[in-house]
């Protein structure tokens, strides 16, 4: 009878005390409600179910259930069980701290920020375009077939079936020289980077050196594993080799200097390989968008050229959406147990997830979705570079070759008034001094980044026209 | 036309060079083949589709496929398509290493390391018994309910939907005074206690008090971090918080001490609560199997009696699966910032699992599962404990009464030598001995830890059978 009931209805925890039961249990969940701990509207377990819990019978529950009832503290409804009534807890001031929080007695922060009428900042794909229903059937695939004891703690590389999928898509897509035991799945490339600092510290490394437009938070990470960052001079071929005696590792983003857009040129690409085998200092090849390239011959990883010397990044954050949390590397063989010790010896990144991802590759729906969305973005990017130059011709569209961002190009000292302007139309969008290395020595370039893959398609045209609309005409 | 091909097919990498276009593109797919880059089997594009993806004619690439199905390197076959053909790569020594890889040469390391027949290790949940179909009913809701931004980059703290209904479930189930605020979703409960080890030594802490037995693994966590850990003495009320002093935070497992099985009494903790509020010591509470309780009175978190001062850890691996890699802890209020800010400023983990994780939480399915499970744990356990009544005297079981594990203590100086028996029996089964803190005073105990969760129902009775056989009797 009590098993009976042990699986039904939901948990509920009481610390009833005192010599009579009744009152002990009437007193414990009147103090949980009048605590704010049980909020308006909780539902409890049935008295029977509540009774089989604490093993005691079930009319001493129904007794306090009804107590509580009379009090106002509880209310009873056919069909809708017992409740915590609405409008009896005084709601706390201070909310169970002991000393005092100020900003309690203010409105508190939202739990999700309000977000802009038009978003062109960079670094996110079309969410809205997310393969929802297809993601959904590959986790159905993937969750069949998956051995119960994939569920389990993991490999601190990642899943199996992922790795391998990767090695197979990135060989194929990428030009990759990837083999699965060398690939470790991480939360993000961020996490990547942050595993990698602390692996290049470890290791005795002093010194990065970085392109001189990037992102700060790539930065800070490298910083917060004690390394210093050291900009590298940059012109139209990209970022420059020359300047790398010194470090002990570069972080490029070769296939399409972000947010410059170019991409890094041969002779230069070659020039970095022969640096790190002269020296021994490691390659970090940062491929966050690979994927998207339009009108120009692809430009293929790096990695490729010497995969004992090149880590290779790759995510799903552009091809499908940040918040899987999903990234890869691809290391060099000496390197693959050191980053996964620094992962903390298990692995961090969801399974389900994980096998998802796994089943896309595999099936082709992974491709089919970046072919698709390519094509999308191909378009989206026409009518920007057609819409600046009839409505903006001050302005300069460069970086158009490849990924969901271009380059725009403002008369000198016009871009913090131009993202100003922008910020009172509603619309958001980046100008490229946030992305500029503290220590670059070349003169600032007054530009947007402008990420035209963000908005959704029903905002697109609107995104467009209130950029048109700030920039100097 | 070309904007309808390039949405269908594959991705192919190809860098053609040389003045002879065909000649080019054959060359490089030959290379792609023969260094093993293409694994055999390997799907290539329609000529159609990789032919726009390069800008040149169909009919190039058609010669080109063409020539290397004529050469063996490729097959073509009626609704098959053009693929890598198998046999043709010679499997390389060292694939794409310039330094000899010894190891190489052996068998690779397998990319899923072979399991026990019979496995009672403790610290996995019955994988089995996942709620597959609801778990997936539930993603599907959740993602259909999800507005398109939820799958950006997010609050570093998880996602909204996730820290409310944790904050209503822990307050009704555990007794956790929880504020979606102030709760942090992390990648499992070291990747918390990772973040609290980072933010402890940057506060200037030095030294964590932990219990006399517990997971290395945790040890070692803190230790990366900096901090020393300092084992404080154990006995049948649980871990005694007299020797607290000169600790700057203290590490336990309040509700179900984790190996030894039994809870903390009462007065102790209200001694550790009042030791935290008169010295400005952080208590870490580590609630991992809260859920399960059987015959005895429920011990709610600690947490509640003081959350500025306890910071409460709980975590998805035994109530579903270590491998959804979802925790959260439940911080003091000054302390929600630096652990966000430990965590790189971003989130981390999933979002698609957090918010079916909501969802699962609100519905009342995780509620359900939980009741159900327990009742076939509870089971599990009585069995086991019947068992070893009846068939190995001499064994005695200990810290029963919650949780997925017992404690089986054993005559002393045996302990070792039955591991090692199960061990040849297939039985995989962890003594005491390697739980048991380096700096812990007392004399060793022998035991075992036995974990009935953990195997599949069709191999419970079966793991019974063999842990009966190599117990002394």
């Amino acid at each position: 009878m009590a098993d009976q009931w042990a699986t039904l209805g939901v948990d509920l925890h009481l610390e009833p005390s005192g010599p009579g039961l009744r009152k002990g249990l009437t007193d414990a969940l009147r103090e949980a409600v009048r605590s704010g701990r049980l909020a308006p509207g909780t539902r409890l377990p049935s008295s029977r179910s509540l009774a089989a819990d604490l093993g005691i019978a079930r009319n001493t529950v129904a007794g306090a259930y009804a107590d509580l009832v009379a009090e106002g503290w509880l209310t009873a409804r056919q069909g809708s069980g017992t409740r915590v009534a609405t409008g009896m807890s005084a709601p706390p001031a201070r909310p169970w701290g002991r000393t005092a929080v100020p900003q309690a007695r203010t409105a508190p922060r939202p739990l999700a920020p309000a977000r802009p009428a038009y978003d062109l900042r960079p670094g996110s794909p079309d969410l809205a375009s997310f393969p929802r229903a297809e993601w959904l059937k590959a986790a159905r695939r993937a969750l069949d077939a998956a051995p119960y004891h994939a569920l389990d703690y993991g490999d601190p590389r990642g899943r199996p079936e992922l790795r391998t999928a990767l090695a197979g898509y990135l060989a194929r897509a990428r030009g990759v020289r990837a083999d699965p035991e060398r690939i470790v799945v991480c939360g993000g490339c961020a996490h990547g980077l942050r595993l990698l600092g602390a692996v290049l510290r470890a290791r005795g490394a002093r010194t990065v050196a970085v392109e001189s437009y990037g992102l700060d938070v790539h930065w800070r990470l490298l910083a917060d594993a004690g390394l210093r960052t050291v900009p590298l001079p940059f012109d139209h071929r990209g970022t420059d080799p020359g300047a790398l005696t010194g470090a002990d590792a570069v972080l490029l983003t070769p296939a399409h200097q972000f947010p410059m857009g170019v991409p890094l040129h041969r002779d230069r690409r070659s020039a970095v390989v022969d640096w790190a085998r002269r020296t021994g200092g490691l390659v970090l090849e940062d491929d966050y968008d690979g994927e998207f390239r339009y009108d120009r011959q692809p430009v293929g990883a790096l990695q490729g050229l010497d995969p004992d010397r090149v880590v290779y990044l790759g995510t799903a954050s552009k091809s499908l959406a940040p918040g899987l949390r999903l990234a890869w590397a691809v290391l060099p063989p000496d390197l693959g147990e050191e980053v996964a010790a620094a992962k903390g010896g298990v692995d961090t990144c969801g399974v389900l997830d994980q096998l998802t991802l796994a089943e896309f590759l595999t099936s082709g729906a992974y491709d089919r979705h970046v072919r698709a969305t390519r094509l999308r973005y191909r378009r989206r990017r026409d009518a920007l570079v057609a819409a600046v130059a009839a409505r903006a011709p001050e302005a300069r569209v460069t970086g158009i070759a490849a990924g969901l961002h271009v380059l725009l190009r403002l008369p000198p000292g016009t871009e913090q008034s131009v993202v100003q302007a922008a910020h009172w139309r509603g619309l958001s969008v980046h100008g490229l001094a946030g992305y500029r290395h503290a220590d670059t020595a070349a003169e600032p370039v007054d530009a947007l980044v402008v990420g035209y893959g963000t908005p959704p398609d029903h905002a697109w045209s609107g995104a467009l026209d209130a950029l048109c609309a700030v920039l100097p005409g």
